[in-house]
């Protein structure tokens, strides 16, 4: 039996996950895929997470280039992250004839093409399942059982960090401060949050699920992006009383020939499935022209389920290696739809604004939004405070983005109006 | 570029999909999979199914033999269904060396075992993601992602005619007679019903799932079953009081070394995720060592749904024939755990008896579930009518399934006792 060695480079979160199921399971897999897979070497920068591992010296280095040099690695496992060191990695191992799986969203929703593309020169696998929602079995789907259908859409919950804040906003009436400090307490948000709550993670994430599943590629700074930070507790129960439930929701759907991606808090029905998806979990719901509806749920985010999705695809590699097949399914971006500009959306919006209590401020703003062709609902409140502020909230009827938001510039401009609070899609998804 | 034959036997439901399919998309597959693929043979007992899909008549045969002995034919998709004709239609073209997709799930429960060996032996692959779940990607999700997982349990909603049927009844009080005519004019339900209803179908989809999950040989045969037929409206309603919801469940977890796997009327909260899949859905769970709950979710029925996954394994068989790399991933049967005994469940009961309106009759009831060591909730209803039967409702506390049974048998020999009208595990899934 062939022995495929592997090279573990990054032992944070999601390495060290690896390394716990290679620990408990080595021998099912060995039985499994037919052939005998072990970590021969270990990287990282910091020599005490090898440590906490008890990874033996001798395998053990802090110079990633001593694993992708070694010619007894079959694979590299690339568990770094982000698109600077971690892109050479990537690419040094391919060019090197070694098949890589990695978990880095941020690396195949920019440098995608370039990483597939030297994948399919030098003839080896590069699989990346871990790179969205976690361990869910959503990339593979794609790739196989569904790729018989036409996409229609794919969209859903792939930030497990900001539902979980969102769920407790939503349930227990927390703030975003509060909610998020709680999430980084309880390790689901990092010191520095911005890649969850300014909804990077997701439009990264949406842009790999846009591109397989439309076969076209989209990058991430193709994905007009808004985060949750301006999403208070008043947004969410005026949301509760229409109805609705406020989720970060990517979005990539196919539309007359492109394609509409894009990631925004969404006011969705309380009765919809993704209304339920709470706390870290994501669901992705696929709808295919054959298929119909389809939806795969688990946790997102996590050590061991996204180091499943990691190991499954050691696995996938190792039978690759073994009956000689790798590259099997490379790249399937054969065509080439445009993305859609975010302005040609129509929908309807949430608008919440903090204007002086001032005679004629609510006609004069009503009528800039009618100036534009945006047709509105009736208020839904407004509220006066002690200074002499108050508070008005709107939805409109199904209107153009562009026209909605030209008439948000007004009425920004507007000396009566303090701010825009929220401007939140409305979207029966 | 290789072209791949395939060879389409069986031209009814399913069949006309996969044909719909390749009308629609044979162009995209060719540039998806890196190989060409072509239906050039087909084959059904009724030439007017042929004609009616316009099927050219020097393509059409209405003996599968001509098929499978026709050397061009790469790729043999068994649409026939069943263990008799479909059994040998599937053996015969895998001994004449060619791969073989099936939505068989009769012929993949019982015989398995003796069709995946067949095809290792010759070296070409069996595929047969349609057998469970129609399009929803769940047997490759098992045998690819989740791989890398001890899978704790597998479980849900796996049969769409149920499906409906339970809900048509709960959601507007049908009985289960109405709710089958209903299902049978809407094309949910066979003439004869047998395998839907009486939870013959969800039985061999159980038996497939628990066999890939658990690396081991589960049979049909082996998988206790009850149907829908005891179902009534006073059922559904008396769950609905308590909180629960009544759905046709099938089951499969590890327990202690032995495997659990079962299928019958299950009584799970108003809650749970499960009770709100409704109509010809299904909804199947897995839940791993490393992924924890995930969850898989579609249409389980249909023509196009279920075409959807024979065309993607038709593609895969595609892509493997092009990289020469059959038989990559074969039965992963290599574990034995054997199949507990369901006299060793525990759980509740929630159990509707008929009997005379005599005095005693409950107390003697009470008095023999005790002697078998069965603790009994209170009396959920007692309700008189004029003829002078009663009806009780029981939930039983946590009990031994063979316990319950014992119970069970000597109240049905007393003479008091008119019928056991239903008996339904309730269950925290």
């Amino acid at each position: 039996m062939r022995t495929v060695n592997v090279g573990l480079i990054g032992l944070g979160t999601v390495g060290s996950g690896v390394a716990e199921i290679f620990a408990r399971h080595a021998t099912d897999f060995r039985r499994r895929a037919g052939v005998d897979i072990v970590i021969t070497r270990f990287a990282d920068r910091d020599p005490a997470r090898a440590l906490a591992l008890g990874v033996p010296a001798d395998r053990f280095t802090s110079d990633a280039a001593d694993v992708i040099g070694d010619p007894d690695v079959d694979v590299i496992v690339e568990l770094i992250g982000g698109t600077g060191v971690a892109r050479d990695v990537v690419l040094d191992s391919l060019r090197a004839g070694k098949s890589v799986v990695t978990a880095n969203k941020a690396l195949m929703a920019s440098h995608g093409q370039e990483v597939m593309e030297t994948a399919e020169t030098h003839g080896v696998d590069i699989l990346f399942e871990a790179s969205v929602g976690g361990g869910i079995p959503i990339i593979g789907p794609l790739k196989h059982s569904l790729v018989s259908n036409e996409v229609q859409s794919v969209l859903g919950i792939v930030n497990g960090t900001t539902n979980y804040m969102l769920t407790r906003m939503a349930e227990d009436g927390l703030d975003y401060d509060t909610a998020l400090a709680e999430a980084q307490a309880k390790g689901f948000a990092e010191a520095d949050p911005t890649a969850d709550v300014d909804g990077l993670d997701a439009a990264a994430k949406i842009a790999i699920l846009a591109s397989i599943a439309f076969n076209s590629r989209v990058v991430f700074s193709q994905v007009p992006v808004e985060g949750i930070r301006a999403i208070t507790p008043e947004d969410i129960s005026y949301a509760e009383e229409m109805g609705y439930t406020i989720k970060l929701i990517a979005i990539a759907r196919r539309v007359n020939g492109s394609i509409d991606v894009r990631v925004h808090p969404t006011m969705i029905r309380a009765d919809h499935p993704l209304a339920k998806v709470n706390g870290v979990y994501n669901a992705i719901y696929v709808v295919g022209d054959s298929v119909g509806e389809t939806m795969f749920f688990g946790e997102g985010a996590g050590s061991l389920p996204a180091a499943s999705a990691v190991v499954g695809d050691i696995i996938e590699v190792a039978r690759h290696i073994g009956r000689g097949c790798l590259g099997l399914v490379g790249c399937t971006c054969n065509e080439d739809l445009p993305v859609r500009d975010i302005g040609e959306l129509t929908t309807e919006y949430y608008v919440r604004l903090l204007v002086s209590d001032e005679p004629g401020v609510l006609a004069r703003v009503a009528g800039i939004f009618g100036d534009n062709g945006v047709s509105l609902g009736s208020v839904i409140q407004k509220r006066t405070d002690e200074s002499g502020a108050a508070e008005i909230v709107w939805v409109t009827h199904r209107a153009a983005e562009h026209d909605v938001q030209a008439a948000l510039a007004s009425i920004r401009a507007m000396d009566a109006v303090q701010a825009v609070g929220s401007v939140i899609r409305v979207e029966d998804l």
